[in-house]
């Protein structure tokens, strides 16, 4: 029998893609979408593409039920989660946040990262970081899921095997990032527009971008020590799509990064370790769930350039979600997730 | 049991776009994908959007073993087809041909058109005009389908409620048609580079494009008399996607375009006609093989105006490829066609 | 000795446009540009593109000594202009309009249109419609002169020639016109978000557009008779560009569609008629003030299909607006408008 | 008296604008432009944006007179120009090459990343590599000027200032580079069509690119040392731009970073040090000959981030080649340069 599922706020692009993703995950039941602006209208009416295959309106959060639901998740701007979750959590539902509530175990960063108190810093240490390459199990048991951000994802996973490795200098990581417009959701706003985004790149964020801590913590544990990293983020235009380029110094000898990549993720069914040589393209992975990534050495040198790519609303939102809902629930890790990605 | 598929003609657009779908086709096993310049090269590394999905390699056309095929689609250039189709049909296996070879009736204007004589005209008559919405039960039976070009696609669709209905001036149809890039396939062309047809949009084809006779052809029959028709083709900075915009002159009451359009295609499962005074984006349809149709009369004059999307590449192509196997060898409609629309 | 130039409203598309072209212009010297918003802020902060060229600061309405300029324009949102252009044109000042307020002549019409009452219909008929391919003498005394908005320029360059002629049935044209996103402004909002309007393409308006009774109003004064149009305005993933794409049944014999249009343009200085046959692209036209048109009749019918293209955003705008300029003060009509479009 | 200038391979988009600049530069008369495919036709047809600006038809090379020009640039694929610069510096016609022949000092060098002999070494050394920003004085009087590459001019002048300064780790230093899609040039080829590079990232030659040597030999001259660089160029769906994102580590003190690229670029007309903070954008120098830069030291760290804008086609190519122009003939450098930026 299928779980009972509901979405908060799902009038942005990360809820839009958890609708086009659950829709056809057969062991899901969507019971009920949450705005309260648009409580009454018919999901399909603001997005047309799920005519015929969400039949849903929008239910105002008070009267959602949400408390009778198996797993809800979170598709809300920053700080909404955490005034909610500690309820449903008490009511016995297990709850994935796709904000940045719950990404932090210090609530003196997150306040300090987002501007505002947190509303349950008790439940920081409770709540799994979800990456399920790296927290697997743990995720298997929670009661509270924090879904990775975009870049955070594309990120740690590319560094992850030099890391664990132990053959980089952690004090000077460098993550140089860029990001499809989609990643800046669904707002109005002026730099977003097509006519600003559009024949246009630019970095933003230098100075110091909310993913960075979260980046650090996550590089950090896998350290067992702080490292030191640099993340400049970029805006470009594709609607999809996020490209990492990372590089770290070798500082021990490595005779075979190609074989470090691919051991470690030989299980991973959403990481997939392209043949020496190869740079992957974003579009390689548009609409499906997977991380492809290739390790490059330029000229021999000490310095090794990763190359990761993912689509920021699956792997990087809405899929990885759904990939933690399985793992939560017991379903296949890639139920609903077999997903060819669209190309060209 | 599965049946046995073969591709010729894997390497473009329509090639990559049938293997997206045949690959989690539950009533289809891949047998070979062709492709002379590229025998021996997995397809997985041409299209790393198919590692992981698709572990064929292309084979060369004569060690293909088509002909122990259930079916055979050619995705080829025009005029390859026409060239291999007899023997396969011998061979008794089913053919959906996506390019233009047996798309009109008469090899005159065939050979007219597309500058060549017809290799088989013989066949012309027997093949079935693969567009399900109009000819249903033939494709059923046929042994080898035409399968409808994209503009021809998008355009019927749009004016057949009006022909059936008689109550349009058939004399002076106007479709207004506006392509996405990836509808000029994946030669390499100047001007279809990124640089050259990105930021911009032009008409093509004013005096006369191949595609003119096809929905001629396809609309004379609906209305059992010649129609009148100006066709003017547009390329716009798309990838997927056409938006035919068609203009017709009611010559006859007619109460309610809204009903006559709903009734028309009630049972259609692939055609959405949107609720009165709609405008269908491209982008609703992205990736899926759904047709969506808005029917306006401007101010309450006698134009009436109706607004037709589809992915050129779906129902446009490879996903109407699909819909016709399925209807040519008993399977749901909808088999493997059940995409939710990637938006955004 | 240069006059003295200001603009209101400087903040949107055609304001930095304006102020891209003005800041060559050898007769011109800018003394203010007002916003309520941004007064005290420089130029060249919010549009960085204008360093080193713009060195005025924002100012506010009120401190901005308009009424001592030669001439004001306006890149106001409708509705603003019509409140202050009385007291400058009492205080001696040349005004253009690139809002809407004065291109209707009747000004119950207007308010139909534009939703509210019209704050000086007085002015109407003095006003000016600043096409100068059409109203060159008139411009040349003008006092308020009333720019064309871009799917009317573009729609009326492309009827003109066969209206003038007689040759055409004036009840059924029909104006297919596509527009990149920078005609929607600069303002925030969802639809023409990047995500929203990249790789999209849709027709909006249907039911009536604005732009409907002032390109009805133009027409039908060329023809002296009142004129029936369609006109189906869409929505194509470009920055700028307008591609007019319009229909009329010839009724008169007309040997040399070629040679009318030809003949018409010879002397203007911003209409480029291309040779027989040509498809003008966007892109040709881009930055520049220069209107191209082709004209067509497929398959020798009597349906005549003429392409035309301008920048929304200069012969659409801000450029026909300096054309204006030029006119009004005895300046060479092009001068400040010499550009070489960029392509690519 | 204007000076009489030939271009050799006018139909690339170096070429054509070359075209653009020149059509308007008030001290330049165009004699010739050369295409051996297309002599004869005029070169309005090719590219209709330079109708009414551009008379000339191509010619073919040994009927074009070049050596009665004062001056010829070549805009020729890589290995053409050597074949034929000696024999116009024999006639005493001051040559710039914007392909590479001319580039790198060290022949053998060349040889190894070009793939071929160079057929001129004895040239090399007599080549000023065409940076005024480094070497104006050697540019004025020099006879044959090595335009720089794209890249190379977005990275070196980011890095110059810090590198004169002494005041970073020149062993690691890191360029993430991205460039829009004309950089590739005009040549129709599969990666580069329309539907593979939009909606599309992608980083490519990582083991090792042309201008990899080309700025390491430059920023080792300025270091008077060798230089350790990786530089990792990408691919991002814009037509114009290239994004520099730099990366250095200090190893001394330097108090004030903003006042270090201020000072240094004070008295350059094409080199805009944006205030402290800042993000350029590459739309900001669209179709305009300026670099902007933006220097950050993030959190305080000891990790520079230079951020460095250009129009890959004007700094980056054209633009560069005519303010070359502008110093070998003692014209003002920014003669036919003033080109306000086409922002949207």
């Amino acid at each position: 029998m299928a779980i009972r599922v509901g979405i908060v706020g799902g009038t942005g692009y990360t809820g839009v893609e958890l609708l086009r993703l659950l829709a056809r995950h057969p062991e899901v039941e969507l019971k009920a979408i949450t705005s309260r602006g648009d409580a009454g209208k018919p999901v399909a009416d603001m997005f047309p593409s799920l005519r015929g295959h969400v039949g849903l309106a929008f239910s105002d959060p008070a009267q959602a039920g949400l408390d009778e639901c198996d797993a809800v998740f979170f598709a809300t701007p920053n700080g909404i989660a955490m005034q909610q979750v500690p309820a449903l959590l008490d009511a016995g539902v297990k709850v994935i946040d796709l904000a940045a509530d719950f990404r932090l175990k210090d609530a003196t960063d997150w306040g300090k990262w987002y501007g505002m108190s947190h509303a349950c810093p008790h439940l920081l240490e409770q709540a799994v970081y979800g990456l399920p390459e790296v927290n697997r199990e743990q995720i298997r048991t929670a009661r509270l899921v924090a879904n990775p951000g975009c870049y955070p994802t594309a990120v740690q996973l590319g560094f992850i095997p030099l890391i664990e490795a132990g053959v980089v200098d952690l004090g000077g990581l460098i993550a140089d990032a860029k990001s499809g417009v989609s990643g800046a959701g669904r707002k109005a706003e002026v730099h977003t527009l097509f006519a600003e985004a559009s024949d246009n790149f630019k970095a933003y964020g230098v100075g110091g971008h909310r993913h960075l801590p979260e980046i650090r913590q996550g590089l950090s544990a896998v350290a067992s020590r702080d490292v030191g990293l640099t993340f400049v983020p970029h805006l470009t235009p594709l609607i999809r799509g996020i490209h990492a380029t990372l590089y770290a110094r070798l500082n021990a000898e490595c005779a075979d990064l190609q074989s470090l990549y691919e051991q470690r993720y030989a299980n991973e069914r959403f990481v997939d370790v392209l043949p020496s040589g190869s740079h992957p393209e974003t579009r390689s992975v548009r609409a499906s769930n997977m991380c492809r990534i290739a390790v490059h050495r330029p000229q021999g040198g000490d310095t090794v350039v990763v190359l990761s790519v993912i689509d920021n609303l699956v792997k990087g939102a809405a899929g990885q979600a759904v990939q933690n809902l399985n793992l939560m629930f017991g379903f296949d890790e890639s139920c609903g997730l077999e997903l060819v990605p669209v190309l060209p």
